[in-house]
C-alpha cells in the first residue's frame, strides 16, 4: 500500500455510486476509522459530482481509470455493476492498487478466469471480494464452532434465502447467479469445500412470484469433500427478510438467523419481528468487512474473499443456472487452484 | 375404597355439575381408565337430571349426602362451590369415601383447619386436592430437574400468571384467593417449603381492567427455607394466557411455560400462538390428574395434594388479601404440621 | 364392528407381541378408554402366554387365525413383522374384522396392492394403518394451520428426521424404506398430493454410522401438486431424537419440532433437553392414535391412514430405495386411485 | 466544543486508565470514527506514559486539571474511580468542556447534586453520563417499541441482572450501587417516571457467594408514574453473564435479553451460549455510546444521559442500600427537576 504510514488515512475511490456504492461512501465516512473516500466515479456525471459534494477533498469522475491514476487514491471499491468489474480490476492491477470488489467479481465464469489469470501474473493478491456474510457475527460464531471440531465432520448444510419481493426485471436466472451465489460462498467458506455438482428443482411457482418468474426454487450443491448443501431461495416470501444455515455434523447440527433479539407476547402470539431488507440485517457486516479490508490495506496485506472465491462462485452459479434451465445435475469443473491462492 | 378389588371400575359420585364438574363427568367417561360416573349431584335437579342422563347407569341428586350413600359409588368428586366444600367433606369422611376436591378446599383458613383437624382424627388420608399443575407435564418435569440437585438449591422463583379478560364479578381480591392460590401451591410444592410473608404491590390500574379492579399486582412471597418468589397476576392482559415458573438456583436457572411448540414467519413476524384458556393449556394436566386419583385410589392409596396443603394455601391467601387491603408486610402463622401430613 | 352397541368394551386380537405389540397391549389396558385386549398372538408361545397372564380374560395363540376366530374378538392390532402383513390382512377381510395395522402396510408395492385389491373388493374401509404422526399435536396443529389457508399454497416442506443410533442390522435401504417411510406419509398428508419422483443424495457418511452404512442420506421428493419436500434422514446423530417439520407457502412459513418446553441457563449455555427416542416424542401420538381407532371402531367407521396410504407409502419407498442404489431421479407411477379411497 | 468545525477530529482526553478507561482509548482510537486520544490521565504515571507512547501525538499526565489545560483537548472521558469524578466534573464545567463520564456520576446523592447544581449555574450541559444500555440495540428496541404505544402504558417490568462471579472485595451494598445502578436508570428511561420507592428482599444466599455476601437480592422499585419494577440481582450465579428485561404492558409484553443469535442441538440437548462477560455483551453498546458522544460534541451538542439521570441513579442507589440495610421499604426524596433537563 501506500508508503505513507499507518497513521494516516486511507484515500479510497468509490466507482459506482448506485445504491450499494453510496450507501459505502458514507460507510467510509461515518463509521470505518482510518479511511476517507478521495474520489468517486460514475457513468453519471451528476451523481457523481452530487455524492464528491458532501466529501471533504473528493473529486467526482465519470471514468474509473481517470480516478485510479490520481495522486491521492491508495486502493479502489468497486461497486459498479457486474459487466463493468474485469475492465476496472484490470486496471487497478496495472497500478498496483487493493481493491473491496463488490460481488460477483464477474458475470461468468470465464472473465471470472482473465482476472485470475492476471492477478495470477502479478504474483501478489490484491482483490478481496465482496461477500460480506464472511463478516457476519453469526456467521463467523458458527464457522467458529465448526473450527474448534466439537460437532465432528459436517455432512449436510440447510440454507435458507427469503426475500420480501424481487425488484422488477429480476428474472429466474438470477435467483441462481445474485441471490445464490451468496450460498455458493457460504458453502465453501463454511465447508472448507468446492462445489462439484448442483441440481435445481422447480417447484409450482408461488402466486406472489411476477409472471414467469419461477420463484421458490430448491438447489442441491454437492462438495468435493462429500458433503450436500441445500438451498431453498424464495424471493418473493412477502414475509420478510430471511437468511439461515443449519450445519449438520456427526456429532450435533449448529443453526444461525433466527434472530431471537427482543420477543413479544401480545393479541395471542408470541414472537419478533423479522428484518425486512439485507441492509438491516446484514448492516453490520457491510461495516466490519469494510473496516477490515481498510486495516488489512493499511497494514499492506489483502485478506478476505479472494479472486479464486470471485471465480469458483462464478463457475457454479454458471453451471446452477444451466441445471435450471435444463434440469438435471449439472457437474462442475474448476481450473486448478494456483499457488497464489493456497 | 371398595372391597371388590383392582379390576373393577372405581364408581364416583361427581359433586357440583357447573363448568369444572361437567367437564370431569366428560373426563372420566370419555378419557379415564378405570372409572366410571355413577351419580351426579347438583342443586339444580333439571341440570343434574340432564347431565345424568348422558351416563350408562348413572343416578341424579341434589343432595351430596344422599349420593354419597349410595351402594354404588365407591368415591367422590368435589366441583361444587367453595362454601359448600367443609359439608360435603365431613360427609364423605363419614362414609369413609376418598374425596378429589376442587380447590379451594375451603375458602378460609379457619373452615379448612377444621376438615384437616376431622382427617387427623380419622387417621387416615382421604382428600387429595385439585392443584392440576402438579400433573403438568412441564412442572412435573422442572420439579424433577429440582430434584435431581443439579441446579444446587432454589433461592428465587419468578411467577407469571396472565388471562385474557376476567369474568363478571371478579374483584380484586380473587386476584389473590381465586389465580395466586394455584402460585401458592406451585411455590410450595416446587420449593419444599412454606410460606412465611407476603406482601402485595399495587401498580396503577391497565385501563382494560373493569372499574375498581386493582388488576395487575404484584405478589411477594417469603419463604421459611429463605427463598423469595414473586407473582405478577394480571387479569385482563388481553392477549393470552399465559403460566411461566423460573426457579433461580445456586447453579443455574430453569423456566417452563414458554410454549414453542410451533414456529410461523409471516407478515413481518416469527413466533406462535398463545392459548387464550387453562382448559387448553392444563387439558393434560386435568386428565393426568384425574387418572392418578383414580388409580390411586383402586390401590387403596391417597396420594397427591393433601389437606395440609388445601389448609397452607387458605392460611396463605388469606394473609395477602390482609395485604393487598392494608398494604405492607403481612406473616403467616401456621398451626403445626400433624403428623398425618410428615 | 360387534353388534352389542357403543356402551361396551371393544376386544381387541393384538397380533405380534415384540416392542411395539407389548405397549400397545399396555396402552390398550392402562391408557385406552372403551377397549381391552381379548387375544394376543405370537410366533413365540412362551412369550404370548407371559403377556396374556397379566390380562385379566386375554387368551394367547400363535396362529393369527386362530385369534381372529375367536367369539370374543371384535378387532385386530397387527404389530407383527412387515412380510407377516398380507396374511394377516386378508384373514382379517374375511371375518369382517376393523384393523390397525402398524406401518408399513406390507414391505413392498406388490404386495400392498394385493390388499388394496382385497379391500376394495370388499367394499368397505377395515384397515387403519399406523402413521401415527397424523395423531401428533404438533402435526396436527401444522396441517390446521395449512387448512386455514391463511398462509397460502404449499411450495416447499423441509424434514428433519434423525436418531441417536442405529439398531443393530440397520441397512442402508432401511433409511429409507423404515425411516423416510414416515415421511412419505407426512408429505402426502401435510400437502394431500402424491409424490411422483424422488432423488437420493449420499453425502460421505459420518464415521459414527456403523461400517458400510450410508448415513446420512439427503432426499427429494418432488410432488404431483408441483411441490419439493426434502427429508435429512440421519440414524446415527448421536445427539437425540429430533422430527422437525418446516412448510413453506406463499405467505409464510411454519415449523414444528423444536420441542421448547423447558429452558435452562446453567454452566454457560441456555436450552433445553432433546428426546432421545421416539417412545418419548411420539407417546401422546401413539396414544391418541389408538384411542381414535377403538373409538372409531366401536361407531362402526374406519378413519386415519387407509390402505391407499399405506399403498402410496409402499410405492415411493421402492422407488427410493432404487434411487439410492442407482443414483438419480426416479420417477413414481401409482395404479389408479380406486373410488373406495376418494 | 472547538471552532474548528466538524471536519477535525474531536481530541480527547480520557481521564483513568484501569480496566474501563484503557479499553475506552482502545475504542477511540480504532473503532470511533472522528475522534482521537490526545491525552491521557492516571495517578500511576508509568500507567499513563505507557497507554500514551501506544498512540501517535497523545501525552501522559496525572493531574485531571493540567491536562484539561492543554490546548490540544477538545473533551473529556471520565473513566476514573467514582469518588474522584466530582472534582474532575468541576474543573472541566471551568474550561467548558464537553465530559462523558462513566457511571456513577458521584458515589453519593449529595455530591451529585453539587456537581448538578454547577452545571445549571453554567446554565448549558456539557455531562453525559455512561448510561450505556440506553446505547445497546436490544434495549432501544424495547424503548422504541414502547413509544409506539402498541402495547399500550407500562404497568410492570420484569429485569434480570447476573454476573458469573463477583469481583474482590464486592460487597453487599455494592450489589445495589454498583450492579442494581444500570436497572434504576433502565427503569427510569424506559418507564419515563422516576423510582419513588425501594423495598429489598434478601433470599438465604448462594452457598457460591463469598462469605457474608447478601447475594442475590430481590429488588423492587415503585414508580410516581404508578409502575412497579423488580430486579433480581444475582452476581455470583456461576453460569454467565445474563441481562433482561421484560415490560409488561396493557396490551401485551416485550422481552429482551435471551440471546438467541445460534442454537446448536448436540449431546441431548439444544441451544445456545451464555456470554461470560459484559464487555461481551454490551460491546456494540459501548461502541455507539462513545461514537454518539462524539458526534453529538463535534455538533456542539450535549445528548444522552444527564446528571440529572446520574443523580437520580445516585439517589435511588443511598435509599436501595438504606432498604437493604434495615429492610421495610424506604421512600425516595428528589429535588426539583430544574428547567436545564426538562
Amino acid at each position: 500500500m501506500s508508503p505513507r504510514g499507518t497513521s494516516e488515512e486511507l484515500r479510497v475511490a468509490v466507482i459506482g455510486t448506485g445504491r450499494m456504492g453510496a450507501d459505502h461512501v458514507r460507510r467510509i465516512q461515518e463509521v470505518t476509522s482510518g479511511a476517507r473516500v478521495s474520489a468517486v466515479v460514475d457513468l453519471d456525471a451528476e451523481r457523481a459530482k452530487t455524492i464528491a459534494s458532501r466529501v471533504d477533498g473528493c473529486t467526482a469522475h465519470t471514468d474509473p481509470a481517470a480516478a485510479m491514476a490520481a495522486a491521492d487514491v491508495d486502493a479502489v471499491l468497486v461497486a459498479s455493476p457486474g459487466p463493468a468489474h474485469e475492465a476496472t480490476l484490470l486496471t487497478a492491477f496495472e497500478h498496483g492498487l487493493p481493491v473491496l470488489c463488490e460481488k460477483p467479481l464477474t458475470p461468468d465464469a470465464a472473465s471470472a478466469l482473465r482476472v485470475l489469470e492476471a492477478e495470477c501474473e502479478l504474483g501478489r493478491r490484491l482483490v478481496q471480494v465482496g461477500f460480506m456474510r464472511r463478516y457476519d457475527a453469526e456467521y463467523v460464531r458458527l464457522k467458529s464452532l465448526l473450527e474448534t471440531g466439537q460437532l465432528g465432520r459436517p455432512l449436510l448444510l440447510h440454507n435458507r434465502h427469503r426475500n420480501v419481493a424481487s425488484p422488477p426485471g429480476f428474472t429466474s436466472d438470477m435467483l441462481i447467479s445474485d441471490s445464490v451465489a451468496h450460498e455458493t460462498d457460504v458453502t465453501r467458506w463454511l465447508l472448507g469445500h468446492e462445489i462439484a455438482a448442483v441440481t435445481v428443482l422447480r417447484p409450482t411457482p408461488s402466486a406472489s412470484a411476477p409472471d414467469a418468474l419461477q420463484d421458490p426454487q430448491f438447489v442441491v450443491f454437492e462438495t468435493d469433500g462429500g458433503a450436500v448443501s441445500d438451498v431453498e431461495i424464495f424471493v418473493n416470501c412477502g414475509f420478510g427478510y430471511q437468511v439461515q444455515a443449519e450445519v449438520v455434523c456427526e456429532r450435533g447440527t449448529a443453526r444461525i438467523g433466527d434472530g431471537h433479539a427482543m420477543v413479544t407476547h401480545m393479541a395471542g402470539r408470541w414472537g419478533g419481528t423479522i428484518d425486512q431488507d439485507y441492509t438491516v440485517r446484514f448492516a453490520d457486516a457491510y461495516d466490519r468487512e469494510i473496516q477490515a479490508w481498510v486495516d488489512a490495506t493499511r497494514r499492506g496485506e489483502v485478506t478476505g474473499p479472494s479472486v479464486w472465491d470471485g471465480y469458483a462462485a462464478a463457475a457454479v452459479c454458471e453451471a446452477g443456472v444451466r441445471a435450471l434451465t435444463d434440469g438435471g445435475r449439472v457437474e462442475i469443473d474448476l481450473v486448478e487452484k494456483p499457488p497464489l491462492y493456497r
